[in-house]
């Protein structure tokens, strides 16, 4: 099953594939679509869209997961956020890619087996899981490749949150 | 000037098309966008992308006017009105339609020329402004046409935000 994870944002969107099958990972690629804090803001939901729909058609991956939005931060930037989501869940359900999404401590959990774990833990555990030589960057990626993982954890359990 | 007002969201999106020139408006239709609570949240998305696109097939309008979101209500409902606003924003940029964004402390004042009118207020003189024998309904579409009244009377303005 491939599995296409996504960390949400309007500056960075960090992606990662992974194919799972019986608990083991394989990485099949991983990045980030970037876009210039001096662009339109309507021209950077444009070209995540875009770029998304393009990752998709590459990697033709069976599940898109990504991670629920909590607003306890900078609100305004979560609102950009949240309108990047919006332009991501769309062209996944255009291209009929099943969507789930998991809280920042289903990713923890799943990935570390400890839903309070630092942050280079859990990257770290990315690293280990899918025999990576390094730590992907940006973060952003490395917490996609966590959040596919996560995914595949979940995929078989009824535990897991469709949308 | 052909002028869509947008009043964001997931459940219902209010829509009202007017035209404006040397002060006088128009009414060209209105109505809303509706999904239903047990849809799932993607095909929401893509519902009222769909949509739009539709009613912009329709109306052509050369700008969109949409409300700017602040998160200081049940955030749960931000976070999904902010997707929505996003993929609405999408379907305006890639036909081309001109985005302008306005608080509701400016929709306010340019409609009834106070910042603090109260909506009962706003929903009078958006019915006068048109000529229309009643308010829309329901609200979210009379807001939507005051939303483009607003972006009307700021079209000529320097204090008018493009985006």
């Amino acid at each position: 099953m491939r599995i296409l994870g996504i960390d949400p944002g309007y500056a960075i969107v960090g992606y990662g594939v992974v194919d799972y099958a019986k608990n083991n990972f394989a990485v099949v690629g991983y990045g980030a679509i970037t876009t210039k804090a001096k662009t339109l803001f309507p021209d950077r939901l444009s070209v995540i869209y875009n770029d998304m729909l393009e990752i998709i058609d590459k990697y033709k991956p069976q599940r898109l997961s990504i991670e629920k939005l909590y607003f306890n931060t900078n609100s305004t930037t979560a609102i950009d956020v949240a309108q990047a989501r919006g332009v991501i869940v769309l062209a996944a359900k255009q291209k009929g890619v099943e969507i789930h999404e998991y809280t920042p401590l289903q990713v923890k959990q799943a990935v570390t087996g400890y839903g309070r774990a630092e942050k280079h833990q859990v990257m770290e555990m990315v690293k280990s899981l899918l025999s990576l030589r390094a730590i992907p960057k940006p973060d952003d990626t490395a917490d996609a490749l966590a959040i596919a993982i996560c995914d595949g954890h979940y995929s078989d359990s009824i535990l897991r949150r469709s949308l």
